[in-house]
């Protein structure tokens, strides 16, 4: 099978480099790093062990890369209206696009331009960043959920449309090669899954300017994180996912504690200065939950706030 | 009268040096500009017209400064555990004590300490600062609301232990000498009513590291800010104060747009490191609400976040 990854970062870097490791055919998309990788390749310094690709199959636009199986999407989301263009060279009638980015609504709304388009969702559970061009740091975890979104007919699909679910478990068996941990999952629980814990931490170490853990070791912020939490697992059942409650938020919480000190992609989206991810990871799922009657109070707080905050950036750095 | 300032600052500064130049006699305790004071006097530079006291009455300790008829607080309300030892000298058995102090329970917590005192609450109108040892910078307004909590029987004084109901009179009339526009208001409506300004901004302005301004041109936090103001609504009417409603809040945005960009006192017990104010001002109205039945999501997020806050920064600085 031949991968293309979209946007060769945190994610996209560290999951193309495990597949073409393995021998995979990878091709990687690069905009800034480019000139960097075809020098010096891509280094992904892992917890477990470090990889180096030599060279990778490098492009700086998707018109020179070779019609794909599987398009691995791991752009900012705060991007994807490029992926109109980006994506048409890269497409084949049985191409699977599978979008590991955070938020809810993010199929729904690029199926509306590519209405045959096999979709599934990736859910990642990893720290990583890129911390130089060219280089990832892996800090830990790394396992992948994969939710059929409109892959075919599949008891876990909630589109049936394309005739693609097998190549989910070709999928699921390459990654497995490339010693990536890797399950199906139910689209629509595992989006809201990833949003009890990303709801929460993304924006409030943004507006606190801090860390997971310390948000966890203050009393009432601790409280906070556990309030936000329940207010996704009600938005969840609202809209029909009725199998998270708050033994998954104790449980996500347990798991930040056991973690290093950590910043989530939107901290690190703020410090470094880049666009922050509000429109999927916010307002989409406050929407669609107030759309079924259901308010999420507390997190519309966080919502407003994060729109100050990147507006007041927005002013100051003048785009 | 003799007068008694305890806490020379933005607002005992500006109210003291204003008595002061009217001819009372006025008495300043002071910490740490004593010795600037004692040198160079006491500096005001209004917006109106600048105010020089060359030799105010200043002392290091309450012991040392006359029994006074009205003794008025202006400490930071985190400072009031000291009142139990500093308030006795100065106090006679008809001593009005005015508490010019933002927040709800100051009174009530007070007067367990001293049960036979009269106690009145000083709402200020006022932008002002202190911006050196002994200099106070008066940006606008000015106006002082004075509430009855137990200064005896009247229409207005929700406790009826003393006799001191016409002192307030006398003290509005010296208040008017010294061009201090100031009026009786009802005691509880007064403390909600500057609740209503307080709780939105003194918070926000800290948890967003802005100014009052900012907050009310973007349009998340302008909502934002509505709909905490009207939550003290809410919190006010439930616990009996039934003539404050949205239209008080549209005026409170109103007025505050029309202010130049301001930094509450909070914001500015936060750039200067001091420790902020957030159990008068958050912790206890929210209680208050909650005993009756009312909740105040908004501003229960916001007082986690600034409790978050004042850790980190006590943390930094060890104290």
């Amino acid at each position: 099978m031949i991968y293309s990854i979209i946007g060769t970062g945190a994610i996209g870097g560290y999951y193309g480099a495990m597949l073409a490791r393995a021998g995979k055919e990878v091709n990687f998309l690069l905009h800034k790093d480019y000139d960097c990788v075809v020098r010096h390749g891509l280094q992904v310094n892992s917890c477990v062990e470090s990889i180096h690709i030599d060279r990778p199959r490098v492009y700086l636009k998707t018109s020179d890369m070779p019609k794909s199986d599987i398009v691995i999407v791991a752009l900012k989301s705060t991007n994807n209206h490029l992926l109109k263009e980006m994506l048409p060279p890269l497409l084949k009638e049985d191409t699977l696009v599978l979008l590991i980015q955070n938020g809810i609504g993010i199929e729904e709304d690029l199926q509306q331009y590519f209405p045959s388009t096999s979709l599934a969702a990736g859910l990642a559970f990893i720290c990583s960043a890129k911390t130089r061009p060219g280089t990832i740091d892996h800090q830990c975890y790394g396992s992948l959920n994969i939710g059929n979104y409109s892959c075919g007919s599949s008891a876990y699909s909630p589109i049936n449309g394309g005739a693609n679910d097998e190549k989910i478990d070709l999928l699921l068996a390459d990654l497995e090669e490339a010693k990536i941990k890797a399950s199906r999952v139910e689209y629509l629980e595992a989006r809201w899954k990833k949003a009890v814990w990303n709801m929460p931490f993304n924006g409030l170490t943004v507006a606190l300017n801090t860390q997971t853990s310390n948000l966890l070791d203050n009393e009432a912020t601790a409280q906070l994180v556990y309030d936000m939490m329940m207010e996704v697992v009600g938005a969840a059942k609202s809209l029909g996912v009725t199998n998270i409650d708050s033994t998954f938020a104790d449980k996500m919480i347990a798991m930040t504690k056991a973690m290093i000190p950590y910043s989530p992609s939107m901290k690190l989206d703020y410090d470094y200065h880049r666009p922050m991810e509000i429109a999927y990871l916010y307002s989409r799922p406050i929407a669609e939950a107030r759309k079924v009657g259901f308010e999420m109070p507390k997190l519309a707080m966080l919502e407003a706030q994060l729109e100050f905050v990147q507006e007041k950036y927005e002013k100051q750095h003048g785009h």
